[in-house]
């Protein structure tokens, strides 16, 4: 069925009238029985918003057998939770059968999850998460405008999601940035699962989004497919206070419209209905479905959806020559990011065209060394505030509009102030680099609460992402370039410090020009035999000079295998240096989730004996200078070198 | 010095404000020196708030001398990097020598850091990451509601900072539950670190705390003494125009204030001045230090200040008898904490006395089992909306607030999305009580965005928090009422479905009457000689049908050892385990963090050479019903059993 209104014209016909009553029917019949037959399921919200759903399908621009149609206008379902009036719509306007929809909704491989996943034509985001989703909607405006093009996005969000603080962050990202062609559109039931939204937590919608300057259209009967019709009407010909806002539709809605004893009861948020009270339900809706029968079918059915699995076609970007830092010049790592995103910059963002790499950061675009970037190519800079929960999930999703997208801020803010934006992104499939300075103790006076010690811990539970912490300038500058032309989540992270060259035994860079950044490849900095120390990033240096220190106080000769790449790991690697049977990791991390835990793991797995320790951070961290607090914790070269010599003659 | 100002009294005295210049120049004195001495810190956002810090200790009512009093009026300061003004003021009002932090400002060891820590007498709560001060505040302010006094509480936050959407959740709260004795005083200088803050992120600030229900009082020069007294006389009065509301004073502020190469450069907001420039800006100030001999004097000082670590004392709570749950009946962890909760409040929270127990929830509480609380002590539970960072930054700085304060939500929202909350909150030693259902793939039907697989992975960063996951409603129970009685951070985590109650072999309860729980001791639920399985919480019935199976099927005696306590963790069982040489972890985790790694990371320390295998979750979960998702993971007992035996034969 391909329904679609003519949004120039005053009114609805009779006959469109009558069409849009009959797909309202067909669509809260699919929402009835697909939770039913799933016994579980968000009914109630899903008819609140079935009405805005159709009427939006109604006059946007779309290619239902061609789900990712570039040019098509898009709609972000906020709220997650309403899947079965998401995919009873998609299947009204013919994006797949209804039946695959009724068969396979909440079953185990199937792409029809409980809460709406990019697997499903027609869905532009997975979500859940409540909050996030304008943020996601915010990147395909940005990347709308970006990419000169004039579609509409849409995003559908629930009244209770209002309360996140992220939607504020979105609201105000999206009139800094004069998203005009973003548009949201709030389903205000009043009801969330605690009760009316008002009593659970009060909120003046209407003024929330005056103060952030967006436009507001309110809706009194959310259900009025005239009114509906009209608001839509609008804001496709900007017919707004400002049209150079965003603008919101506010419509008041009833929870489980439609099905007199549903309606208004917030139960049935995320209550289904059993069978006698389902076949009640669909004969009011005017339909007598032999729910046994459908259940039966569903029992034999295996899973045949089609998978949309999709994989955005990345820019085709020139990584360049590598900057090469000759020995003997202290440099901070993030210096020599933002050297290597500057020079791809020049290359590969050409003014007047659109740009293929963008950077994002919260108000520490100087500190991160980004600043640069802006000033060359200031369109392709995106300054989001101290704003880091949006910011982290429209940078990922700027990654799949076709754009290479760094965000950088310190780890505290980029990686655990915003762990679960990442973890969205992750099953979204993103394609973020993900680059954090002010890792660790190094940090310094900032103290505690600024020193990122949990990096690996938090990001090694993101199945998707990699993660890099180069050892000096070079190697910096070869991975910053690696992750830019390759896709993929990928986190770079150092610390604030100047450091050194990191040379071989003959004081040529160790990672010079002819040093290529593999994943999964540790570089052995020294060769010994009498044990091994693992260290990586900051430490680097450190761990050098304890393993000068064993060489010419106690004749030890000890490697360094530095770990640029914690994940994926190099295994073998790991294998090899515990041959010697003294094996030291060390790390300006919390000691109990960093590398050393990872490599015990490995010997574990391995069923390798050795003597093994771990050095790392072992309580929040004091607020001075760096040296003094490796001191503390035990991680300066003397004490290093004193583990690993007590381990030796063990 | 013992400074006080009359707020009833209509005007100050030429007296007054001679006192008040004075006082002025010594702090913006200090505020110089510190930041110079220490060679870094921020001296701009110190001095532009420095007028308004001096006028609230003016006319708060505290003690310096005794600065827990619990009749004081709190200050807390949001934006942490202003702690050379909050020095500054409190040595200036005696609470101690201005030579202590002079010399130990941002030096290892001492309690005088970079952002405000608690440490320093006089700071009310850690800082450093913006926009999480006013849920802090708000906590105070709650505390004091419910205990009936009539102290005020004044959060002094940064302009840049008001961007964080936590803040608006914090506002949100405040309003709802009528925090009238809590005043957000906003030091609005208008520069951020990337310069003006309305080009940084434009923000409409007064629209914002109004459209939240805010008083707000706008003060054209946040330097004029005059007016900010006026303004303090209106909150201390209540001459607002919602009485029963927060208030919120806007402030308009110079940055860095009374220096005048200075003003207006958002370079000051962390760059300090050099030596010669510091000596020029004490002049204007009308002072002479020599800086070298402070320098000389720095360079030679002990850290010698009072550490004023504060742990309040908890409440006496009678965690009453157990509930047992008998064999057979299936009975759900959440169901069980929930009673245990009901059971403990019915005994401490008596009603028309302050409450002792507190239950904290976001718009979850029946999905919890929290609301049995609610119903029987609404005056101590708090529906926060869906406003996690908000919730869980108040509920953690209610525990220092002489309450017992459990935050309920799923493990998504309480351990993943606020992750960085409860980091501050470990920071400040806090004592909450985090209690999360719906871990894991158990979660089934809302798919991977709901389904919680890395707790262990998250918390085990957090150096001051327990983990514990009971493994049935019984030990749920018991561990529920373990912290409930002790002091700490005590996460204790649980799935959604209902599972049976553990029996030892002759079909008893396990964890009945005779159990108690200890934090650090596991639970051996079968001995076997052939190898041994770890495993915790929703994967033990599973685990135990593993057994049951290599048993009758192959003839092999398998231990079962219960880990509900990872952390602390039992150590010594797990060597014990791995003496059948084949140890098998089984969790419904992320495989890469979860307990698995922690059980390989001992064996390696510890040099144990094993048959060594875990089993958890390697990939985001699907949505379907959990046996399903089990199976799809190699989670169910066949496959379980499986892994086992093929490690045996080897």
């Amino acid at each position: 069925m391909k329904f679609k209104l003519d949004i120039n014209k005053e009114t609805l016909t009779v006959e469109e009238k009558k069409s849009l009553e009959a797909m309202w029917r067909n669509c809260a019949r699919r929402i009835i029985l697909s939770t039913t037959l799933a016994g579980s399921g968000h009914p109630g919200g899903s008819l609140s918003s079935l009405h805005l759903l159709i009427m939006l399908y109604s006059v946007i621009r779309h290619k239902p057998a061609d789900p990712r149609w570039p040019k098509r206008d898009r709609v972000v379902i906020s709220m997650g939770h309403i899947s079965p009036a998401a995919y009873s719509v998609l299947s009204e306007f013919g994006y797949f059968s209804e039946e695959r929809f009724l068969l396979e909704f909440r079953k185990a491989g199937s792409p029809f999850a409980g809460h709406v996943e990019q697997g499903v034509p027609g869905i532009e985001w997975n979500t859940g998460n409540l909050g996030q989703g304008l943020s996601a909607a915010a990147a395909m405006a940005l990347a709308s405008k970006l990419k000169k093009q004039d579609n509409l996005v849409f995003c559908l969000m629930g009244d209770g999601e209002q309360q996140k603080g992220q939607v504020c962050e979105a609201r105000r990202f999206a009139f800094k940035y004069q998203l005009s062609n973003l548009i949201a559109i709030v389903d205000r039931n009043r009801l969330q699962i605690g009760g009316d939204t008002q009593e659970v937590m009060p909120q003046n919608l209407r003024a929330e989004y005056k103060a952030n300057g967006w436009n507001v259209i309110y809706l009194e009967d959310g259900h009025d497919v005239e009114d509906i019709f009209a608001a839509l009407r609008r804001v496709k010909n900007q017919e707004v206070e400002n049209p150079h806002a965003p603008t919101a539709i506010i419509a008041r809605t009833i929870m489980s419209k439609g099905v007199s004893f549903m309606e208004n009861r917030s139960k049935y948020h995320g209550q289904t209905l059993g069978l006698e009270e389902a076949q009640k339900a669909l004969g009011e809706l005017g339909f007598a479905d032999d729910l046994s029968l459908w259940m039966e079918k569903r029992k034999k059915n295996q899973i045949l959806s089609p998978s949309t699995h999709y994989t955005p076609p990345p820019p085709s970007i020139d990584s360049g020559a590598p900057i090469i830092y000759e020995a003997g010049k202290m440099t901070d790592n993030r210096s020599a990011y933002g050297a290597a995103l500057l020079d791809m910059a020049k290359t590969n963002n050409i003014r007047g065209r659109c740009p293929k790499i963008l950077g994002f950061s919260c108000d520490l675009e100087g500190s991160v060394k980004m600043d640069k970037f802006r000033d060359l190519c200031p369109e392709a800079f995106f300054e989001a505030g101290i704003q880091e929960h949006h910011t982290a999930s429209i940078a990922g999703a700027m990654s799949r509009e076709g754009f290479i997208s760094f965000f950088s801020t310190f780890g505290v803010f980029g990686v655990g102030e915003t762990y679960n934006q990442h973890r969205l992104n992750d099953i979204n499939e993103t394609s973020l680099k993900l680059v954090c300075t002010h890792l660790g103790l190094d940090v310094g006076e900032d103290g505690p609460t600024h020193q990122c010690i949990d990096y690996i811990g938090l990001l090694y539970n993101l199945f998707n992402f990699s993660i890099f912490l180069p050892a000096d300038p070079n190697q910096t500058d070869r991975i910053v370039r690696y992750v830019t032309a390759n896709p993929g989540n990928h986190f770079v992270g150092m610390g604030r410090s100047k450091i050194p060259v990191i040379t071989d035994k003959k004081g040529k860079p160790f990672f010079g020009p002819d040093y290529k950044f593999e994943p999964g490849k540790a570089d052995w900095l020294r060769r010994g035999k009498d044990g091994c120390i693992i260290s990586y990033g900051a430490m680097i240096p450190r761990a050098l000079a304890a393993t000068d220190i064993l060489q010419k106080k106690y004749g030890l000769s000890v490697s360094l295998l530095n770990m640029a790449s914690i994940k994926p790991l190099d295994r073998r690697s790991v294998i090899k240096a515990a041959q010697p049977g003294v094996l030291v990791t060390v790390e300006d991390h919390n000691i109990y989730t960093g590398l050393g835990k990872i490599v015990g793991d490995v010997l574990a797995e391995e069923g390798i004996k050795t003597h093994f320790a771990k050095l790392g951070v072992t309580g929040y961290g004091a607020s001075g200078v760096p040296d003094d607090l490796y001191r503390m914790q035990g991680l300066d070269p003397v004490s290093i070198a004193g583990t690993v010599k007590r381990l030796i003659k063990k």
